[in-house]
């Protein structure tokens, strides 16, 4: 199906929204049943696990299975609003920015994690890396393209020093 | 400030949400102003531009100057829904799933850019790779961290041999 521009809304219509939302496309099924030990990072997780996608969104999977690995985008629904705008990290002992941080703690509490695809069964797709509480709900999933996502980079602010090299 | 259970809800209050509504915090400044021209991924674009967090969301900006590259999640606000689960994209000539894909017209219409920051002044974060809609409202910003974001792999499905080698 070819994409037109009767797609779009005319940019006259155009308003700053004040609200945003979205319906959930799927659930994370993980072992992470509780807080406790959740990896803080999917990059040092070797947790397997699943992405439920509703079967209504089942077709949008076609050639998936050709990546090894995805963009999971979730709503970390535990999360109690509003937040601190400045937090101690987990891995620095001084309060920094909540933008300069991977807390679920966010003014809007959207969780970003990389992970390995490992198969795809009807509307399942099975997943390596998990960093997810159980029963997540899951706003988006894209492929993950080195190409279009690695950046090397050394500036990594207060993390300096406090991450292993390399973890992967 | 220490996060703490109190900001958790409680489990026995967990209720799978059918909507999720976030407010935006902050509106990108870029020179794409209609839909042509717009790079199709932030690795090709040496585009200059910049993101403005909402004054009450500036304290969150503290300690982010320390980062070289952000993530910067963002909604495509001129995607009229509902949107076909296939289409063809950019770079290919067949239909793909909308989850294979990285097309603004997605179930949730939400996007994902890893762009160069160049500058903060006040609540302004000024930076470079933009492939984003000038008035575009955005609601989350991250440090980008190749620790953490990086992942080396060759399989990416129907895109192979479809991008330069290296664009970034």
């Amino acid at each position: 199906m070819e994409i037109t521009r009767k797609d779009l809304i005319d940019f006259k219509e155009r308003k700053f929204p004040k609200t945003i939302c979205f319906n959930p496309i799927g659930v994370i099924h993980s072992e992470f049943k509780s807080l406790k030990g959740i990896p803080i990072q999917s990059s040092m997780s070797e947790s397997k696990g699943s992405i439920e996608i509703f079967p209504k969104y089942s077709d949008g999977l076609e050639d998936l299975d050709g990546f090894s690995h995805i963009h999971c985008i979730y709503f970390f629904d535990m999360v109690k609003l509003p937040v601190p705008l400045q937090s101690k990290p987990f891995l620095f002992d001084k309060n920094v920015g909540v933008f300069s941080m991977r807390t679920p703690f966010r003014p809007n509490p959207i969780g970003l994690s990389i992970l390995e695809l490992l198969e795809i069964k009807d509307n399942m797709l099975y997943v390596n890396n998990l960093d997810i509480l159980d029963k997540t709900p899951v706003l988006d999933i894209k492929p993950y393209v080195p190409q279009f996502d690695n950046r090397e980079t050394n500036k990594i602010g207060w993390l300096t020093g406090s991450i292993r090299d390399k973890v992967s």
